[in-house]
């Protein structure tokens, strides 16, 4: 130390404000509005879209800060959004202190990364608790998600990332192994085998304790398609007993506190309508090693109009996935599966809902490929886990759903997670038919998923694509190929609008020729 | 077009509330609040968080949408923050559509680049125009800047991004050639030469309409400083008059409508705390073609604590900024200058303005370093502009200081402007002394900056560090080698704490051997 700033008495102001409540919602971000004028902000300089750290009974959080400047607020008192009164844990008029937050040391090491340095463990470590305590906003995760999307992390980066990502959240102990887990990284729209896979796997006597993401940039995550028949924000201690009871669970893994700071990254990764690989990898297997998972089966579906367009990029994405497993000792085999249309028939929570029990009862409408699907990665899984002999995994799988067995274990799970009740349809409806007659060619599984969240999916449940042709059916023109449903007319217009510019979603093939 | 969505009326709904002015201020981020219950919300389906678009005679805006749970709102209301209530020229009660904004095509672009794909022209275009229509969120705004940062622009795509930045905003033409400009691309703490260089220049019969950005991540744009002197929002019409009669002006860049896109991206990199090489390039070019200019000097200070830390990669940038201003044809010479220590003793809006006065006035107090690489830069721009020749540049640059010449048309340029100030001090100061006896050793200009900018700076127009020493000085434990001013309490309490525990921003090496 060569200086030292000269002694005077440090003067205090006291910096609070009293804590008022107007019921704002801003999503999860926290939000504290006070007047212009208040002394508070006077002398601390603060203007507005500042960030501010507010700290209540022991509680912080970093909140945006908005002036006004009329009289709807007492120069003594500050409105905060729900957001920022969950985090706080505060009561109407408690005091808030208000202050400058520190500076965000952790954002060097993001600054290193985007010119070339790599991310050590420490580094890592020390971004992720600063996410998850609230500390970065919208557009340090936006220059996080970008620097692994643009400048892919290596192995070693990963594998830190990963076990950044588990240790700022809880971390499940099960009495038992082998703990099952399946995951399925996405991209094809309706593919919702998980639902089927744990009812089989339970219902054969494994555990599998199953948390599950909502959809990042998908019309519906598991999480999403089960809400519509269960309760799925289970707390831990729930979630345990109803694994206790009946071997497995098909709960929303946020609600577990497993990997929290990904749920972060998943709203703002929503947002930039981006998959970054790196977060993919350390967000899927960050969940599973949350989640006390000793084997883990994982679906890759590969096709033209799917997440992973080519065999080779499925392999690399695999290999990766591989090395990670393979440092937290979690035994992963992985299925490059057919990704070039549609699973089942629905697209959307409800509708996908509505499919799993079809399977499960073995309905006639009941789509066969939701069915060969969840077969083979139950199979797969039974297998994994050495409770079936290699090869035989499938048949065994079968037996417990064409028993029944499958479905009363689903029936049982969703009982005791609180409720089973079936899904149900929407209330808009409109059916788009073919203009010619043909063969169905191909589906673009990017633009329909596209029409099953402009048409409301997944924040209303019900709304979604039903398709009613697949892969080589014939068609005539005049024949309903799919039905939109929403639950508002507004966005059902968006999606009739959409469709109606996009009549090569579903790409008819004349009988005569090749495609339109 | 194979199908087609079967016919039905359409239903429409009027999706319109009726404007309520609050006062918010929420800097420059539009924002509504609406009751969550209001007929447009449900029949949209809009949540919190989501970004909506708001119509109002003929003009748009994508806000944010927040929404209340309470009474403070009628159903039929829409509150809407300041920059919203601007942006939409709208009166209280006028009548708000709300609609969901259309995708942004143009993020197909970035995630494109993200994946190794080339920016085209069209791309670039394509995004500006989103960027200057305010449809891109503060998260694809970070997006985009981390990308470039990440992932360098090549020559060509970088042409574009300047073409781009130039066409969204305005394009002044001037009557005569040669237009003189100058810039640094900053880094260096003090160094506002700017406001000399325009002074010597226009005193010498040569046209000079300077306008300059404000801070990004440093504690005072030229814009900053000069707004201690003058105004210097001066629309168009008004900075064309100044300069006719007196052949020069210093004014905000942002008032005129230069590269409007720019100040956004400023906004956004100033949180990241990040200048990205793609970003500065095309920000400085746009900006002096779009002004107009014609023969642009161009100081790049070189030091291990500035901007840029080494001597070849100050070269390499140079040569980036030679490149794109060739594709342009605007003549440009570069100078990589000293970058060791602050330029001057002050180092804040206020106190850079106080340097400036003083080397005009030729004060016994006048920074001399601040002095010579006035004169340094304006010799090579009045050689650049054929107003001296080679090698006489300096000497008359001299003359136009020595003479009074150029603080009389400092002061005439900023009268024109409005008004002329002097600068106020700060309310505020605290000094810090050396601890130890011997020589100043080495300046960290990056944490000098940081002290500034938690001192206020440069929002806080007389908050700042002035400093006592420089390079090579002898100083005695117990001598203040600078000042920390501040204009509220709370700011100097963190700049003083800052300062406390970074003894060494000034290292001071020991007579008896190396620094501490």
């Amino acid at each position: 130390m060569n200086t030292n700033p000269a002694n005077g008495a440090v003067v205090q102001t006291s910096n609070n404000l009293k804590a008022r409540r107007i019921a704002l919602d801003t999503h999860d971000e926290p939000v504290i509005i006070t007047r212009r004028d208040c002394a508070v902000c006077r002398s601390e300089g603060f203007s507005a879209h500042a960030r501010i750290q507010l700290e209540a009974g022991g509680n912080q959080v970093i909140a945006t800060l908005y002036q006004i400047d009329s009289e709807l607020l007492g120069l003594d008192e500050a409105a905060l959004s729900e957001s920022a009164w969950r985090l706080l844990q505060i009561e109407e008029g408690d005091l808030i202190h208000l202050r400058h937050p520190q500076p965000l040391q952790s954002l060097g090491n993001l600054r290193g990364r985007i010119y070339g340095q790599r991310f050590s463990r420490d580094s890592l470590r020390a971004i992720l608790n600063d996410v998850a305590a609230g500390r970065y906003a919208d557009i340090h995760l936006a220059m996080l998600l970008t620097i692994m999307a643009t400048r892919s992390l290596d192995d070693e980066e990963l594998i830190y990332l990963t076990e950044a990502m588990i240790e700022v959240g809880e971390r499940l102990r099960w009495p038992r192994t082998p703990i099952a887990d399946k995951h399925c990284v996405g991209g094809l729209p309706g593919n919702r085998t998980t639902p089927l896979v744990v009812a089989i796997v339970a219902a054969s006597g494994l555990w599998m304790p199953k948390t599950s993401s909502r959809a990042i940039t998908s019309p519906a995550g598991t999480a999403d398609t089960m809400e519509t028949l269960t309760r799925v924000d289970l707390p831990l201690a729930e979630m345990r007993r109803v694994v206790e009871r009946e071997n497995g669970c098909l709960v929303w893994g946020g609600s577990v506190g497993l990997s929290p700071v990904d749920d972060v990254l998943i709203r703002v990764a929503r947002v930039m309508d981006l998959d970054a690989e790196a977060q993919l990898v350390a967000s899927v297997l960050s969940k599973k090693i949350a989640a006390g998972s000793s084997h883990l089966v994982l679906d890759l579906p590969v096709g033209p109009t799917a997440k992973v367009r080519a065999q080779a990029d499925g392999q690399a994405l695999a290999t990766r996935l591989e090395a990670v497993a393979r440092a937290f000792g979690l035994e992963t085999r992985i299925l490059l599966t057919d990704g070039q249309q549609p699973v089942g028939n629905g697209i959307g929570p409800a509708l996908e809902a509505r499919d799993i029990l079809a399977v499960l009862e073995q309905a006639p409408e009941a789509p066969a490929d939701l069915r060969t699907r969840s077969l083979e990665l139950a199979g797969a899984l039974l297998e994994l886990c050495d409770g079936a002999e290699a090869g035989h995994g499938v048949s065994k799988a079968g037996e417990a759903l064409d028993s029944g067995a499958a479905l009363a274990k689903l029936i049982a799970i969703c009982e005791a997670q609180g409720r089973f009740s079936r899904p149900s349809l929407a209330r808009h409806r409109v059916s788009v038919q073919a203009t010619r007659s043909g063969r169905v060619e191909a589906f673009d599984n990017r633009r329909l998923s596209r029409l099953a969240k402009l048409a409301g999916a997944p924040a209303a449940a019900c709304a979604g694509v039903d398709l009613h042709v697949h892969l080589g059916d014939p068609v005539e023109a005049g024949q309903p190929i799919y039905t939109i449903h929403a639950e508002s007319v507004g966005e059902l217009n968006y999606a009739r609008e959409f469709a109606g510019s996009n009549g090569d979603i579903v790409n008819i093939a004349s009988d005569h020729g090749g495609p339109a």
